[in-house]
């Protein structure tokens, strides 16, 4: 079973993504947490690519080009061998981060980006938690935790306003496998409204 | 004009591509010389992530979206502006090494690479030059070259013997816009069938 988590920075879906992945550790699952970009060691490289740096450092369609490249590798060295071998997989992003930020907010490249991912990544998670929070506290928590991967929080507010948009947009189109969680609250209010929609 | 340089490694495409920007400028052409993967500082960053390293460090795919990822980026910020500007772009390297070496050597992606092309570049040079030489000189001039750029050389002698195969093949499918090139002799005997053919 692939999980994963999204929504915009700061929305606490690193957090969710843990908490999910200890309480299923503790059921007894053999549970393996990644994240996107990232989650092998190909594709973290191209994680510092995408996330560090001026926010213009790359046009919208070649963002979509390395987060495609640093899927593949992640799917192909992580996600598919623990799959294969009946692990369950928490991912702290996948596929709609891409349809939200490149395909939404940055650019109208919707159909390009899934064109894209029909021809390079092909698979969809089998259920996945949107955390729906307001875009300034995100952007505030993103601001807190500080450190170089600032780049999408340094598009600013309205950018942020568009993700949040988009991801809820999401959860609309996908009915069927995406859940669209709220995220006020406490963390262990948060993973038990999570814990109930699994 | 775009004008590419195409070829195993180490058969004088490099020194050819300057030859022939030297040629065009003491002509008083304005020229812009530039070289795949590369030729924008974005494009250079993911340079270092295909030609440094191990060579199973990515698979055909995964380097598919790269290379494309650098030539979008190269294309939107080197290659489109010096086309405005009215300049000639000589490069070394274009889509054709991807068609050979993704499409062709080292997994059968032909289909795929022309998909994502057609998808995230489009254009193609209005001529281009492939340099043909013996494979076994062409590996021998690249390991006295050194230094850390030698993933695709450490492929191997089988390898490289592939991407020429490929490259004469790649010849006869675009008979209109690719001329294959005699590469042996010195490099002025080159530079003058090249000048002979454009």
């Amino acid at each position: 079973m692939l999980i994963s988590f999204e929504g915009i920075d700061g929305c606490g879906k690193s957090t969710q993504a843990r908490l999910l992945a200890e309480a299923l550790r503790a059921e007894g699952r053999e549970v393996v947490l990644t994240r996107e970009p990232g989650g092998s060691p190909g594709a973290e490289e191209i994680r510092r690519l995408l996330v560090e740096g001026a926010g213009e450092r790359w046009s919208p369609e070649t963002e979509c080009l390395l987060f495609t490249a640093a899927r593949r590798d992640h799917l192909e060295r992580t996600i598919r061998p623990a799959l294969a071998a009946g692990h369950t997989v928490v991912t702290d992003r996948f596929a709609d981060s891409t349809r939200v930020y490149q395909g939404a907010a940055r650019g109208d490249l919707r159909d390009l980006v899934d064109r894209l991912h029909g021809l390079m990544i092909g698979i969809e998670p089998d259920r996945s938690f949107v955390i729906d929070i307001d875009p300034a506290t995100g952007l505030q928590r993103g601001a807190a935790r500080g450190g170089a991967e600032d780049r999408f929080e340094s598009l600013g507010l309205g950018f942020q306003e568009r993700l949040a948009t988009g991801f809820r947009a999401l959860a609309r189109e996908y009915p069927d496998r995406v859940r669209l969680i709220d995220g006020r609250g406490t963390p262990d209010q948060v993973a038990a409204r999570i814990r109930a929609a699994l």
